[in-house]
Protein backbone atom coordinates (compact mmCIF):
# COMPACT_ATOMS: atom_id res chain seq x y z
CA UNK A 1 0.00 0.00 0.00
CA UNK A 2 1.44 3.18 -0.74
CA UNK A 3 2.45 5.50 2.67
CA UNK A 4 -0.28 7.12 4.06
CA UNK A 5 0.35 10.55 5.86
CA UNK A 6 -0.20 10.79 9.81
CA UNK A 7 -2.53 13.69 8.94
CA UNK A 8 -4.68 11.50 6.63
CA UNK A 9 -4.81 8.80 9.37
CA UNK A 10 -5.90 11.77 11.68
CA UNK A 11 -8.72 12.40 9.33
CA UNK A 12 -9.81 8.94 8.85
CA UNK A 13 -10.33 8.55 12.53
CA UNK A 14 -12.43 11.83 12.56
CA UNK A 15 -14.36 10.51 9.57
CA UNK A 16 -14.88 7.27 11.80
CA UNK A 17 -15.94 9.10 14.73
CA UNK A 18 -18.48 11.32 12.63
CA UNK A 19 -20.11 8.11 11.18
CA UNK A 20 -20.73 6.91 14.55
CA UNK A 21 -22.56 9.66 15.60
CA UNK A 22 -24.70 9.01 12.84
CA UNK A 23 -25.37 5.97 13.08
CA UNK A 24 -26.33 6.24 16.56
CA UNK A 25 -28.86 9.37 15.44
CA UNK A 26 -29.66 6.59 13.16
CA UNK A 27 -28.84 8.52 9.84
CA UNK A 28 -28.51 5.55 7.07
CA UNK A 29 -26.79 8.23 4.19
CA UNK A 30 -24.38 10.81 4.54
CA UNK A 31 -22.72 13.21 1.69
CA UNK A 32 -18.80 14.27 1.52
CA UNK A 33 -20.34 17.55 2.03
CA UNK A 34 -21.62 16.79 5.57
CA UNK A 35 -18.70 15.04 6.61
CA UNK A 36 -16.54 17.69 5.01
CA UNK A 37 -18.83 20.52 7.31
CA UNK A 38 -18.91 18.35 10.42
CA UNK A 39 -15.00 18.10 10.06
CA UNK A 40 -14.28 22.12 9.01
CA UNK A 41 -12.24 20.70 6.05
CA UNK A 42 -13.01 20.77 2.21
CA UNK A 43 -15.54 17.96 0.65
CA UNK A 44 -12.84 17.53 -2.22
CA UNK A 45 -10.59 17.01 0.74
CA UNK A 46 -13.09 14.26 2.05
CA UNK A 47 -13.46 12.47 -1.08
CA UNK A 48 -10.06 12.25 -1.71
CA UNK A 49 -8.92 10.12 1.30
CA UNK A 50 -11.69 8.18 0.97
CA UNK A 51 -10.79 7.56 -2.94
CA UNK A 52 -7.64 6.99 -2.31
CA UNK A 53 -8.99 3.38 -0.43
CA UNK A 54 -11.12 2.55 -3.55
CA UNK A 55 -14.02 3.99 -1.44
CA UNK A 56 -16.69 6.43 -3.62
CA UNK A 57 -19.84 7.47 -2.27
CA UNK A 58 -23.13 7.16 -4.94
CA UNK A 59 -23.74 11.20 -6.43
CA UNK A 60 -27.15 12.30 -5.07
CA UNK A 61 -26.83 9.62 -2.66
CA UNK A 62 -23.71 9.89 -0.80
CA UNK A 63 -21.96 7.17 1.31
CA UNK A 64 -24.03 4.16 3.47
CA UNK A 65 -22.70 5.53 7.22
CA UNK A 66 -22.31 1.91 8.05
CA UNK A 67 -20.57 0.73 5.11
CA UNK A 68 -18.11 3.46 5.18
CA UNK A 69 -17.38 3.55 9.30
CA UNK A 70 -17.10 -0.74 8.60
CA UNK A 71 -14.53 -0.08 6.02
CA UNK A 72 -12.54 3.07 7.31
CA UNK A 73 -12.42 0.68 10.65
CA UNK A 74 -10.92 -1.89 8.55
CA UNK A 75 -8.73 1.03 7.27
CA UNK A 76 -7.56 1.44 10.85
CA UNK A 77 -7.72 -1.92 12.23
CA UNK A 78 -9.89 -1.46 14.59
CA UNK A 79 -11.97 -5.34 14.03
CA UNK A 80 -8.46 -6.64 15.57
CA UNK A 81 -7.32 -7.18 18.67
CA UNK A 82 -4.39 -6.31 20.66
CA UNK A 83 -2.39 -7.05 23.35
CA UNK A 84 -1.19 -4.20 25.44
CA UNK A 85 1.22 -3.62 28.32
CA UNK A 86 1.01 -0.64 30.82
CA UNK A 87 4.01 0.57 32.87
CA UNK A 88 3.73 3.10 35.88
CA UNK A 89 0.87 2.41 38.19
CA UNK A 90 0.66 6.23 39.40
CA UNK A 91 -2.66 8.72 38.81
CA UNK A 92 -2.70 8.50 34.98
CA UNK A 93 -1.52 4.59 35.17
CA UNK A 94 -5.14 4.21 37.21
CA UNK A 95 -6.93 6.23 35.13
CA UNK A 96 -6.20 4.61 32.24
CA UNK A 97 -7.05 0.96 33.64
CA UNK A 98 -10.31 2.42 34.16
CA UNK A 99 -10.48 4.19 30.74
CA UNK A 100 -12.97 1.46 29.12
CA UNK A 101 -12.55 3.01 25.56
CA UNK A 102 -9.26 1.20 25.30
CA UNK A 103 -11.20 -2.51 25.52
CA UNK A 104 -13.62 -1.53 22.87
CA UNK A 105 -11.29 -0.36 20.55
CA UNK A 106 -9.27 -3.69 20.78
CA UNK A 107 -6.81 -2.64 23.02
CA UNK A 108 -6.33 -5.68 25.80
CA UNK A 109 -4.42 -4.34 28.37
CA UNK A 110 -2.72 -7.89 29.73
CA UNK A 111 0.07 -6.83 32.12
CA UNK A 112 1.19 -4.10 34.31
CA UNK A 113 4.61 -2.63 35.09
CA UNK A 114 5.94 -0.92 38.04
CA UNK A 115 9.28 0.15 39.82
CA UNK A 116 7.03 -0.43 43.36
CA UNK A 117 7.87 -4.39 44.97
CA UNK A 118 4.60 -3.54 47.06
CA UNK A 119 2.71 -3.22 43.88
CA UNK A 120 4.33 -6.31 41.79
CA UNK A 121 2.58 -9.66 42.25
CA UNK A 122 -0.83 -8.36 42.77
CA UNK A 123 -3.64 -7.49 40.47
CA UNK A 124 -5.47 -4.33 39.45
CA UNK A 125 -8.86 -4.64 37.88
CA UNK A 126 -7.38 -8.41 37.16
CA UNK A 127 -4.37 -7.80 35.76
CA UNK A 128 -1.23 -8.66 37.01
CA UNK A 129 0.86 -6.08 38.01
CA UNK A 130 5.12 -6.92 37.27
CA UNK A 131 8.40 -5.61 38.24
CA UNK A 132 10.09 -3.43 35.26
CA UNK A 133 12.85 -6.30 35.71
CA UNK A 134 10.27 -8.27 33.53
CA UNK A 135 9.46 -6.58 30.85
CA UNK A 136 11.16 -8.96 28.35
CA UNK A 137 9.59 -12.46 29.88
CA UNK A 138 6.24 -11.07 30.09
CA UNK A 139 6.86 -9.24 26.18
CA UNK A 140 6.94 -12.99 25.11
CA UNK A 141 4.35 -14.77 27.01
CA UNK A 142 1.36 -12.33 26.66
CA UNK A 143 2.75 -11.46 23.36
CA UNK A 144 2.40 -7.75 23.58
CA UNK A 145 2.72 -5.67 20.73
CA UNK A 146 1.93 -1.74 21.80
CA UNK A 147 3.27 -0.52 25.35
CA UNK A 148 1.74 2.66 26.71
CA UNK A 149 3.96 4.64 28.99
CA UNK A 150 2.82 6.44 31.79
CA UNK A 151 5.90 6.87 33.84
CA UNK A 152 7.66 9.76 34.73
CA UNK A 153 9.67 11.67 32.04
CA UNK A 154 13.29 10.85 33.10
CA UNK A 155 12.87 7.39 32.75
CA UNK A 156 10.45 7.00 29.78
CA UNK A 157 13.38 6.75 27.12
CA UNK A 158 15.07 3.64 28.62
CA UNK A 159 11.42 1.69 29.53
CA UNK A 160 10.91 2.31 25.48
CA UNK A 161 14.57 0.63 25.09
CA UNK A 162 13.61 -1.99 27.05
CA UNK A 163 10.21 -2.67 24.94
CA UNK A 164 12.08 -2.10 22.07
CA UNK A 165 15.02 -5.07 22.95
CA UNK A 166 12.12 -7.42 23.34
CA UNK A 167 10.54 -6.54 19.93
CA UNK A 168 7.84 -3.90 20.88
CA UNK A 169 7.32 -1.48 17.88
CA UNK A 170 4.78 0.60 19.23
CA UNK A 171 4.02 2.93 22.07
CA UNK A 172 1.39 5.42 23.38
CA UNK A 173 3.70 7.65 25.63
CA UNK A 174 2.44 9.98 28.22
CA UNK A 175 5.47 11.17 29.62
CA UNK A 176 6.22 14.62 28.89
CA UNK A 177 9.55 14.45 26.52
CA UNK A 178 10.57 13.51 23.33
CA UNK A 179 11.67 10.23 22.75
CA UNK A 180 13.81 8.98 20.19
CA UNK A 181 13.08 5.42 18.10
CA UNK A 182 14.13 4.34 14.75
CA UNK A 183 11.80 4.34 11.72
CA UNK A 184 10.53 1.17 11.69
CA UNK A 185 8.87 1.98 15.74
CA UNK A 186 5.93 4.53 16.38
CA UNK A 187 5.35 6.27 19.16
CA UNK A 188 2.09 8.05 19.57
CA UNK A 189 2.52 11.65 22.43
CA UNK A 190 0.00 12.06 24.26
CA UNK A 191 0.67 15.16 26.16
CA UNK A 192 -1.07 17.64 27.48
CA UNK A 193 1.41 19.93 28.40
CA UNK A 194 1.50 20.73 25.01
CA UNK A 195 -2.10 21.29 24.71
CA UNK A 196 -2.05 23.36 27.64
CA UNK A 197 0.83 25.53 26.34
CA UNK A 198 -1.24 26.26 23.61
CA UNK A 199 -4.26 27.48 25.43
CA UNK A 200 -1.97 29.66 27.43
CA UNK A 201 -0.48 30.94 24.32
CA UNK A 202 -4.15 31.90 22.85
CA UNK A 203 -5.50 33.45 26.16
CA UNK A 204 -1.56 35.31 26.37
CA UNK A 205 -2.13 36.68 22.54
CA UNK A 206 -5.53 37.28 22.34
CA UNK B 1 1.71 40.17 16.73
CA UNK B 2 1.77 38.06 13.59
CA UNK B 3 -0.27 35.31 13.72
CA UNK B 4 1.73 32.38 14.71
CA UNK B 5 0.94 29.01 13.28
CA UNK B 6 -0.43 25.92 15.75
CA UNK B 7 2.51 24.53 14.63
CA UNK B 8 5.37 26.84 15.54
CA UNK B 9 3.40 26.52 18.95
CA UNK B 10 3.49 23.25 19.08
CA UNK B 11 7.62 23.38 18.48
CA UNK B 12 8.02 25.98 20.98
CA UNK B 13 6.68 23.93 23.70
CA UNK B 14 8.91 21.42 22.66
CA UNK B 15 12.06 23.26 22.86
CA UNK B 16 10.57 24.33 26.51
CA UNK B 17 10.89 20.49 27.24
CA UNK B 18 14.11 20.09 25.93
CA UNK B 19 15.61 23.10 27.92
CA UNK B 20 13.97 22.03 31.04
CA UNK B 21 15.26 18.34 30.69
CA UNK B 22 18.92 19.94 30.25
CA UNK B 23 18.59 22.47 32.63
CA UNK B 24 17.99 19.68 35.34
CA UNK B 25 21.54 17.88 33.89
CA UNK B 26 22.62 21.45 34.63
CA UNK B 27 23.61 22.07 31.25
CA UNK B 28 24.65 25.84 30.46
CA UNK B 29 24.09 26.00 26.54
CA UNK B 30 22.74 24.80 23.60
CA UNK B 31 23.21 25.15 20.15
CA UNK B 32 20.08 25.48 17.46
CA UNK B 33 21.39 21.39 16.31
CA UNK B 34 21.36 20.17 19.62
CA UNK B 35 17.52 21.14 20.22
CA UNK B 36 16.95 19.87 16.29
CA UNK B 37 18.69 16.70 17.23
CA UNK B 38 16.48 15.90 20.26
CA UNK B 39 13.54 17.34 18.65
CA UNK B 40 14.14 15.49 15.26
CA UNK B 41 13.92 18.62 13.60
CA UNK B 42 16.11 20.71 11.35
CA UNK B 43 18.30 23.48 12.76
CA UNK B 44 17.22 26.21 10.50
CA UNK B 45 13.13 25.60 11.60
CA UNK B 46 15.38 25.45 15.20
CA UNK B 47 16.82 29.20 14.48
CA UNK B 48 13.74 30.23 12.16
CA UNK B 49 11.51 29.63 15.19
CA UNK B 50 13.46 31.27 17.72
CA UNK B 51 14.53 34.76 15.48
CA UNK B 52 10.56 35.34 14.76
CA UNK B 53 10.52 35.96 18.58
CA UNK B 54 13.54 38.03 18.29
CA UNK B 55 15.49 35.71 19.69
CA UNK B 56 18.89 34.76 19.14
CA UNK B 57 22.05 32.73 19.83
CA UNK B 58 26.14 33.37 19.80
CA UNK B 59 27.59 32.04 17.18
CA UNK B 60 30.21 29.01 18.60
CA UNK B 61 28.55 30.13 21.89
CA UNK B 62 25.02 28.36 21.23
CA UNK B 63 22.03 29.85 23.76
CA UNK B 64 21.78 30.59 27.19
CA UNK B 65 19.46 27.17 28.34
CA UNK B 66 17.95 28.97 31.43
CA UNK B 67 17.21 32.59 29.40
CA UNK B 68 15.95 30.58 26.25
CA UNK B 69 13.88 28.56 29.04
CA UNK B 70 12.15 31.77 30.65
CA UNK B 71 11.68 33.14 27.05
CA UNK B 72 9.79 31.07 25.21
CA UNK B 73 7.81 30.16 28.80
CA UNK B 74 6.66 33.94 28.41
CA UNK B 75 6.10 33.80 24.97
CA UNK B 76 3.93 30.73 25.85
CA UNK B 77 2.34 32.57 28.83
CA UNK B 78 3.30 29.84 30.95
CA UNK B 79 4.26 32.79 33.83
CA UNK B 80 0.87 33.28 34.03
CA UNK B 81 -1.88 32.18 36.39
CA UNK B 82 -5.18 30.76 34.49
CA UNK B 83 -8.18 29.72 36.32
CA UNK B 84 -9.56 26.66 35.01
CA UNK B 85 -13.26 25.04 35.21
CA UNK B 86 -13.28 21.54 35.08
CA UNK B 87 -16.61 19.84 33.79
CA UNK B 88 -17.26 15.83 34.56
CA UNK B 89 -16.44 13.99 37.37
CA UNK B 90 -15.98 10.43 35.83
CA UNK B 91 -12.41 8.55 35.32
CA UNK B 92 -10.76 11.40 33.51
CA UNK B 93 -12.16 14.05 35.66
CA UNK B 94 -11.09 12.17 38.54
CA UNK B 95 -7.37 11.75 37.00
CA UNK B 96 -7.21 15.34 35.92
CA UNK B 97 -7.90 16.67 39.41
CA UNK B 98 -4.79 14.29 40.71
CA UNK B 99 -3.16 15.98 37.71
CA UNK B 100 -0.29 18.42 39.88
CA UNK B 101 1.30 19.23 36.31
CA UNK B 102 -1.80 21.57 35.63
CA UNK B 103 -0.94 23.80 38.83
CA UNK B 104 2.72 23.62 38.13
CA UNK B 105 2.22 25.26 34.73
CA UNK B 106 -0.44 27.64 36.11
CA UNK B 107 -3.68 26.11 35.43
CA UNK B 108 -5.74 26.31 38.68
CA UNK B 109 -8.63 24.08 38.33
CA UNK B 110 -11.13 26.54 41.08
CA UNK B 111 -14.60 24.62 40.29
CA UNK B 112 -15.84 20.99 39.05
CA UNK B 113 -18.95 21.15 36.95
CA UNK B 114 -21.34 17.56 37.19
CA UNK B 115 -25.02 16.89 36.62
CA UNK B 116 -24.74 13.89 39.57
CA UNK B 117 -26.60 15.89 42.21
CA UNK B 118 -25.10 13.64 44.61
CA UNK B 119 -21.42 15.27 44.01
CA UNK B 120 -22.26 18.80 44.14
CA UNK B 121 -22.56 21.29 47.15
CA UNK B 122 -19.08 18.82 48.44
CA UNK B 123 -15.77 19.21 47.16
CA UNK B 124 -13.07 17.33 45.75
CA UNK B 125 -9.08 17.82 46.89
CA UNK B 126 -10.54 21.11 47.91
CA UNK B 127 -12.28 22.47 44.88
CA UNK B 128 -15.99 22.83 44.81
CA UNK B 129 -18.44 20.81 42.93
CA UNK B 130 -20.95 22.66 41.65
CA UNK B 131 -24.08 21.71 39.61
CA UNK B 132 -23.89 21.85 35.62
CA UNK B 133 -26.55 24.39 35.58
CA UNK B 134 -24.76 26.90 38.06
CA UNK B 135 -21.78 27.05 34.92
CA UNK B 136 -23.06 30.91 34.26
CA UNK B 137 -23.05 31.88 37.69
CA UNK B 138 -19.43 30.66 38.69
CA UNK B 139 -17.94 31.71 35.65
CA UNK B 140 -18.04 35.00 36.37
CA UNK B 141 -17.79 34.84 39.94
CA UNK B 142 -14.65 32.59 39.86
CA UNK B 143 -13.32 34.27 36.72
CA UNK B 144 -12.95 30.85 34.63
CA UNK B 145 -11.16 31.30 31.20
CA UNK B 146 -10.30 28.26 30.37
CA UNK B 147 -12.72 25.13 30.31
CA UNK B 148 -11.63 21.32 30.48
CA UNK B 149 -14.48 19.30 29.01
CA UNK B 150 -14.61 15.44 30.24
CA UNK B 151 -18.08 14.42 29.61
CA UNK B 152 -19.58 11.81 27.50
CA UNK B 153 -19.52 12.79 23.51
CA UNK B 154 -23.38 13.33 22.90
CA UNK B 155 -23.29 16.43 25.61
CA UNK B 156 -19.50 17.52 24.80
CA UNK B 157 -21.14 20.54 22.71
CA UNK B 158 -23.99 21.77 24.34
CA UNK B 159 -21.53 21.84 27.38
CA UNK B 160 -18.86 24.12 25.49
CA UNK B 161 -21.98 26.22 23.75
CA UNK B 162 -22.51 27.01 27.33
CA UNK B 163 -19.11 28.16 28.47
CA UNK B 164 -19.01 30.10 25.65
CA UNK B 165 -22.32 31.98 26.02
CA UNK B 166 -20.80 32.56 29.33
CA UNK B 167 -17.47 34.09 27.70
CA UNK B 168 -15.16 31.35 28.19
CA UNK B 169 -13.19 31.43 24.58
CA UNK B 170 -9.91 28.52 25.63
CA UNK B 171 -11.32 24.74 25.79
CA UNK B 172 -9.32 21.47 26.68
CA UNK B 173 -11.57 18.58 25.23
CA UNK B 174 -11.44 15.40 26.35
CA UNK B 175 -14.48 13.69 25.08
CA UNK B 176 -14.25 11.78 21.63
CA UNK B 177 -15.86 14.12 19.28
CA UNK B 178 -15.65 17.26 16.99
CA UNK B 179 -16.67 20.56 18.37
CA UNK B 180 -18.22 23.68 16.50
CA UNK B 181 -16.32 26.96 17.65
CA UNK B 182 -16.45 30.48 16.19
CA UNK B 183 -12.58 32.20 15.17
CA UNK B 184 -12.27 33.70 18.57
CA UNK B 185 -12.48 30.19 20.71
CA UNK B 186 -9.87 27.82 20.85
CA UNK B 187 -10.45 24.39 21.65
CA UNK B 188 -8.06 21.70 21.82
CA UNK B 189 -9.29 17.83 21.85
CA UNK B 190 -7.05 15.53 24.07
CA UNK B 191 -8.36 12.46 22.19
CA UNK B 192 -6.36 8.85 23.00
CA UNK B 193 -8.89 7.15 20.38
CA UNK B 194 -6.73 8.93 17.51
CA UNK B 195 -3.21 8.28 18.71
CA UNK B 196 -5.11 4.59 19.47
CA UNK B 197 -6.24 4.29 15.96
CA UNK B 198 -2.70 5.44 14.59
CA UNK B 199 -1.40 3.07 16.36
CA UNK B 200 -3.48 0.18 15.13
CA UNK B 201 -3.17 1.50 11.64
CA UNK B 202 0.66 1.36 11.77
CA UNK B 203 0.16 -2.29 13.39
CA UNK B 204 -1.95 -3.44 10.66
CA UNK B 205 -0.26 -2.00 7.63
CA UNK B 206 3.45 -2.75 8.62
Amino acid sequence: MKKISHSTIRRLSKYFRTLTQQIEQDIKTISSVEIANINSITSAQVRKDLSFFGTFGKRGLGYNTSELRDQIGKILGLEKQWSVGLVGLGNIGKALIQYNEFKTQGFNIKAIFDVDLNKCGKDVRGIPVYNINEIGKVVSKEKLEIAIIAVPAKVAQSTIDIFMASGVKAFLNFAPTTIKVPDDVLVKNQNMSIELEALSFFLSNK
